[in-house]
């Protein structure tokens, strides 16, 4: 039996472009000679729909495509995710589910038991859990189908009471498949290895698992779709931030192991990010149908990283970088902001801010009354290069993208509605020192971000000889501390028996806390971490955190 | 025996505060006679306190203060919410659950059953739910005590497989307890006295609800505490909008109803959202430590009752309006924000903004070179206006209130960074015919918000002789298809099946869905309605919506 697993990048709500790659998919498979293709956890209508599944034309498209799709299965049996109507007498409107389609009809429906709502996931939201399991029967075979959560029940966190695989498992299944949509992170690939293989071996059984691939806003699903014998042998997989479709035999599979064949190649950390942010801007362009971006660079380290990655997803072509030097910028930074243009080969425009920040201190001069230049005038600066950004954008059709990292945008270092501007955060879950990683990765065959610009002291240039240091700790501190906090939800006590000083730590959790009002107004922030700033972290504007 | 119900204002994670508030209840309570007070559901740390619930140390506060708390119940029992650790194998980290404290001790605890997630609620993402319960006993009765959504499993909706009443029930309770976090809306004071009296006459026993009140960012709180006999009358009731106490004799609830007592005045809806907004606007300020408010005042009715609401909220003396007059501002919009500046007694200021627009189009020209003008310029005064607003709050630590109504917010008809700034929207969840209403409310007594501004055609002012009504549909047909498409959740096809000219429909569905990139990056929204912006409808930014 001939299984292909299939990885595509799907846009969300879109029925018809949809649907028209499944299809054409499915017959490049049954051409192939597969008896049997698998797509990813709610394919039809991509994942996640959030809210559009509250809409009934949403389901009723769902619907109606999946009878088109099933018409297309005639030589070929397919295995297809798409939300279907819960039709008991209680619970939640729908299931995410699976049709097991054979023969143009619907053979066998399968329904997710474990919905994830937890960090970036709402599943309880829309979804209805299963309470029954059971295999489906093709070619003399059974296969013990599960949706994404259903196989990760793990031990150490053991979040649900039941685990559909126990029960798959009494009817004797001769293989599972797992359909998923697993959005990267760049510890998550590993995890997700381990947890599958420890499946396979648990239930001594071969398993195919299909992920979406593509990005959706702040979500980057990397693919990496995997066959698994049982012994937990890796025995295929296909790429990571790509679309793919590869086709297995069953029986090879079912045979053990040649010596040698197929380790999982994970790339290290930093390729993955810069993979993923490449994919996570490339898709929110394609997705909402434009191709231009521009973005403010100021010489520093951060815009040129993210002027380097949009160059690399969009095209330089589609990249308009824009200078905006005040009295406060130092003559390196234009000339660093410069060669990294060069070394890219995209457009620049060059747009000095001080006219505009003047005007504004002019006419709140009667108001001002002399009071001293303080943070007030600083963002003025950082507001008015937003305001010419968006200019930009407004008259040529570009979208700004936003240069913030992790660390500022943690602690609040930075102009709400200044340099916070941007309809997509690139960098936004990068935290300061890997962003310093990913410009030397960006530099791994030839220099495009400027050696000075990797070796300068980071500044935002908003008052003379400002350095970032001046109020931040460095940021290896800075970062190690807020990944406790943040990545590893640790709080003050826990923080500070690490070791570290107690009086730095408290400041920085109160900068974390006080910015809470900044970052929800924050652009969507494309996610590369276990907890990125956006949906995976809630917490509460008007309230007061603990130990400060 | 004598039964408090306790409506109190909590600060989220504050567990100081709120002991001691809860403290001082207690012993009044106490001194008044009660046999058993009730505090509502979570009153401990606040509700919601969202991933505060992912910190070791928000729990241990938590238990820590119940403990505090404990010592002061020697003369009285008393039912207080808070969240506690699930000690079982699996599941969630946490229960929303409820002490019974009686002599100084923990005598019992009860756990929430059904935890919504749906709108504004995630309480899977916190909480196991239970699957067990049970009643307490207290002086010879049997208190059947449940939280919240455990009393909403109404037959209509359905929304979960058990009920807990039903199973409490089998052990013939004397009395219902329910203690709530019932966050307002303009239809929920109806449907919520129908949902409790249904229960009373379900089970025919008194029912005791207790909710919180108070405003937590966009949630606002009502209170309304409400005591019903057996037969559903409704026998007692505490404040709206306000914290209150109430002392109940249980025994006379027991009785039957003499004739002519207490039915309940649900006020009208907008006096109902007048309310809300003040005291959203009040808790925003008081619990996040500030005074001063800071709006801009263009002459028209928008920001005309945000400034009349402030006022109300924080003292006039407290609010700062701020009129930005540019070349297309016509004479009357300054006379009409004079005139309400006058009738409210606030402080002002005028600064126009020509010298900051002309100074953008300036150092633009050489990049715009002759294009015409457009909405870019448009959007540059109305980002003009944000910056000095936002310099304002900077330098004078105002917070600004944004001004946008829920019209304008649906259909994107606002400029990002511009209008749209602001730390906290009072009425973007108001539609503009609402807004009317809201205003001739204000003016109930004397004229506060001018004539002129009541009746003159609404326009932006951006351009010359603008008026709304040129590229949006007039008021009343606009919020009668978005309140089809956002507070129903309907579709194209069932909004145009209703009769609305499908061409218009489609385009304003259109225009939704467009404008969700800026709701994105809008403040928090003070939620009135069943279907607000913000965290109670999440849609995806990158996909297609169904039916254009």
């Amino acid at each position: 039996m001939k299984i292909a697993l299939a990885q595509l990048n799907y846009h969300i709500g879109n029925f018809k472009e949809n649907t028209k790659k499944i299809i054409s998919t499915i017959e490049e498979a049954a051409e192939r000679g597969a008896d049997l293709i698998v797509f990813s956890e709610l394919s039809l209508g991509g994942y996640p729909a959030l809210d559009f599944l509250a809409f009934d034309d949403f389901m009723e498209e769902a619907a109606h495509a999946a009878r088109e799709i099933a018409g297309h299965c005639q030589q070929i049996a397919c295995i297809l995710g798409l939300p279907i109507w819960n039709e008991h007498a209680f619970g939640k409107r729908l299931y995410n589910a699976a049709y097991f389609i054979e023969e143009g009809e619907i053979k066998a429906i399968v329904r997710k038991g474990l919905l994830p709502n937890y960090d970036v996931f709402d599943e309880y939201r829309y979804f209805e859990p299963a309470r029954e399991f059971q295999c489906v029967p093709f070619k003399g075979r059974k296969i013990a189908l599960t949706i994404c959560e259903d196989l990760w029940n793990v031990a150490e966190e053991r979040l649900y009471a039941v685990s559909p695989m126990d029960r798959l498992i009494e009817e004797q299944p001769d293989l599972m498949i797992n359909i998923a949509a697993s959005p990267f992170h760049y510890c998550h690939a590993e995890d997700r290895l381990e947890v599958l293989r420890t499946n396979a071996q648990k239930y001594r059984l071969p398993l195919f698992y299909v992920n979406q691939v593509g990005a959706q806003t702040e979500l980057v699903f990397d693919g990496g779709s995997m066959v698994f014998d049982k012994e937990g042998h890796l025995r295929g997989s296909l790429s990571y931030f790509e679309e793919d479709m590869q086709l297995f035999e069953l029986e090879d599979i079912l045979l053990p192991r040649e010596a040698g064949s197929q380790p999982l190649a994970v790339e290290e950390d930093i390729a993955q990010i810069h993979d993923a942010l490449v994919l996570g801007i490339r898709d929110y362009f394609v997705k909402s149908g434009f191709t231009k971006a521009v973005l403010g660079l100021s010489g520093g380290i951060d815009s040129a990283v993210v002027c380097a990655l949009a160059a690399e997803a969009l095209g330089s072509e589609n990249v308009v970088a824009v200078l905006m030097p005040s009295q406060f910028s130092s003559d390196h930074s234009v000339k660093d902001a410069l060669d990294l243009v060069e070394a890219i080969g995209c457009r620049h425009e060059t747009i000095p801010i001080h006219a505009a920040s003047a005007a504004f201190e002019d006419i709140l001069a009667p108001v001002f009354q002399g009071l001293p230049f303080n943070l007030t005038e600083e963002n003025i600066q950082a507001r008015s290069r937003g305001v010419i950004l968006m200019a930009l954008s407004n008259k040529f059709g570009y979208v700004l993208l936003n240069t913030s990292n992790k660390s500022e945008c943690a602690v609040g270092y930075g102009t709400l509605y200044g340099d916070m501007c941007g309809a997509l955060s690139v960098i936004g879950d990068v935290y300061k020192t890997q962003v310093f990683s990913l410009a030397r990765y960006i530099n791994r065959e030839r220099t495009i971000i400027p050696e000075h610009t990797l070796t300068k002291a980071p500044s935002a240039e908003l008052r003379p000889d400002q350095k970032d240091s001046d109020s931040l700790p460095p940021y290896d501190v800075l970062d190690a501390i807020l990944f406790q906090h943040i990545e590893k939800e640790k709080g003050f006590d826990a923080i500070a028996q690490q070791g570290w000083d107690p009086t730095l730590v408290q400041r920085i959790l109160k900068m974390v806390n006080g910015a809470e009002f900044k970052r929800y107004q924050t652009a969507p922030i494309l996610r590369v971490s276990p907890k990125a700033f956006g949906m995976g972290r809630r917490m509460p504007l008007v309230g007061k955190a603990i130990s400060f």
